[in-house]
């Protein structure tokens, strides 16, 4: 089933996406082109406060969807960055909190048809305040849930992103 | 926090995506570039033959991520076409089978960072055949399960693109 590779194409370098257009063997010898974009790879956290009944999202603006969202907290991979100090790193600079309580659950594919991203879901437990983060700054705010409400938010499409309602129904129903 | 819009650069047209780099005011009145692909938005299908224990999987050659994966069907909308009717046409196309018995369950955004896409995620009820598909050609082949074993598929990170993962659990837990 798989597709041979039979010519690269980089269109485009950017600050964070390469996007590209391959050429390809297809099983029955013709040929076909994929239109897709290079992602270094990504992680998000479940940050629960502790007592593990409230957890911490990021509230912010999404540009290519034109929408306020709420998500857990995520950023991607620096080249050659460990999946762990990633997650930490990310969870300190979008909230402030750090957890020496870190671990990995799952990872899944955003997008398998036009993304090379996978993405990694860590749960920490038992944030501590590192930073006194301006929580309240023009571009990312965080806010204090209960989990329960997360999945109700989940429910109503409130939470709407995939990271987000993976993390959040994995976590409760299958871990 | 909104951000808006300066200038849209459309660096590449493709068949199935465009690929732009916009450049944005942010709410401090600095300038950011936004990479992202624009993609005129997905269905998927829960399919359950009848009795409503087994689902029909598609396994077929990704790519981007350079694996062969389960999901469940799944295609993107014609501009301008009707979601209940893609998803129909999708299920059947790529299983050659249908349904009466299609309701909406829930939409998200795969990856509300870098793509505009929204998914919509049908679960559609006694399938029945259609047309003889050839069910294992050379680019997609499709495989009936036990629901409750895609479930464990979900679970050992045999299902791992974000819609099947996403449908599977919702309809299981928060339906």
């Amino acid at each position: 089933m798989k597709e041979k590779l039979i010519k690269k194409r980089r269109i485009y370098s950017g600050k964070v996406l390469d996007f590209y257009v391959d050429k390809v063997l297809m099983p029955d010898k013709k040929t076909a082109t994929r239109e897709y974009t290079s992602h270094p790879g990504a992680v998000a956290v479940i940050p629960f406060l502790p007592g593990d009944k409230k957890i911490i999202l990021v509230k912010q603006y999404r540009y290519p969807v034109n929408k306020i969202t709420y998500e857990i907290p995520a950023g991607k991979l620096s080249r050659g960055e460990n999946i762990v100090r990633c997650a930490k790193r990310e969870l300190e600079e979008e909230t402030g909190y750090t957890s020496n309580n870190f671990r990995k659950m799952m990872s899944f594919y955003p997008s398998t048809a036009f993304s090379t991203e996978i993405l990694h879901i860590f749960v920490a437990h038992n944030l501590r305040k590192t930073v006194s983060r301006p929580d309240d700054d023009e571009f990312i705010k965080i806010v204090t849930v209960e989990y329960d409400y997360a999945l109700e938010m989940v429910k109503s499409g409130k939470i709407s992103d995939s990271k987000s309602i993976i993390g959040l129904l994995y976590f409760r129903f299958l871990l």
